[in-house]
């Protein structure tokens, strides 16, 4: 890890970087799997790095759990400043659909990390109250153009939108239920 | 278990009947109450008999489960025939809003179930199918009317409602979730 802690034009440190990416992306991609069971050796084979390169980044399958999680959180809370659309109400559906895909996505590495963290992680805690503050903003200006039903709050739109992602399907059958949804939001 | 086969005239015949109603009434209430642990010594104090006649009723705690799971997919079903509305879209949406208490309601009992039953009951299988058939003539009539959209089956809308009703709240906060879903369902 110390390499990390060198200016970035040293190519120790670009290498390190390159090395910590790889991890994270076979991880992402192997925790998307469902039902597979994924050790660090499997990560290991699939980035095409050593066992002692990836403990030197990640010192146990928890950290690297925590890190692919904490990322993926990033992912969504930054969408809701970019994410685009015609109306404050546009901008909010999109980024709500955006949502969902974390939602999906997040559920196999949030199992695998409760099961590993033997219950609670602050990572998982933490999340919850991060996608809310980043979603705020879009719900309160889609609320002011009258453009979303005012019944339910940003937390309780999120909740059913976590529900959704919960149906073990693929998207084909599930994007239909998330549009409905999502059409029951507007006003 | 054999009074049961007696004429209905017969006294002890009525008494068994009672009993075994006390039971299924207390037992249904005692596993309406998220993570209580329900005995059945706490189901025989509750229902106010005594743990012969409890065992003579039901010959062990998983076949009391699956009475009470198998009721509940009763009533949802009988009242398939018998729920009223204007529209044959306002039929199949009050059916709907009762397959969303008995989804929050059977949910205890099925979890009980399946760790009873150490994973699978033939009970909760059928269960699906009976929801299905008992729904689908709302739902064609629905459609036929014009009144709810067409590009989702009755089994993605079930799975919808099921997974609203799997957020952990009090029927004040999912109540909203649950009506912008239907309201999502109209056309």
């Amino acid at each position: 890890m110390t390499t990390l802690n060198q200016p970035p034009s040293n190519p120790k440190r670009a290498d390190a970087e390159r090395n910590r990416e790889r991890i994270l992306t076979a991880a992402r991609a192997a925790f998307a799997e469902p039902y597979a069971e994924i050790s660090m050796a499997e990560i290991s084979r699939r980035a095409g790095v050593g066992m002692a390169t990836l403990y030197r980044n990640f010192a146990s399958r928890r950290e690297l759990l925590e890190s692919l999680y904490a990322d993926e959180v990033d992912v969504i809370c930054n969408a809701a400043v970019r994410v685009e659309g015609e109306t404050p109400g546009e901008v909010l559906i999109n980024w709500l659909q955006q949502f969902f895909a974390f939602a999906s996505h997040k559920r196999h590495v949030a199992l695998e990390l409760l099961a590993d963290a033997g219950g609670a992680s602050p990572v998982l805690g933490e999340s919850r109250a991060r996608g809310l503050a980043a979603g705020q903003p879009l719900f309160d200006a889609a609320r002011q153009s009258c453009e979303i039903r005012n019944d339910l709050t940003l937390e309780q739109i999120l909740d059913m939108i976590v529900a959704i992602a919960t149906i073990n399907s693929d998207s084909r059958y599930t994007e239909p239920i998330l549009q409905t949804a999502l059409d029951g939001l507007r006003l």
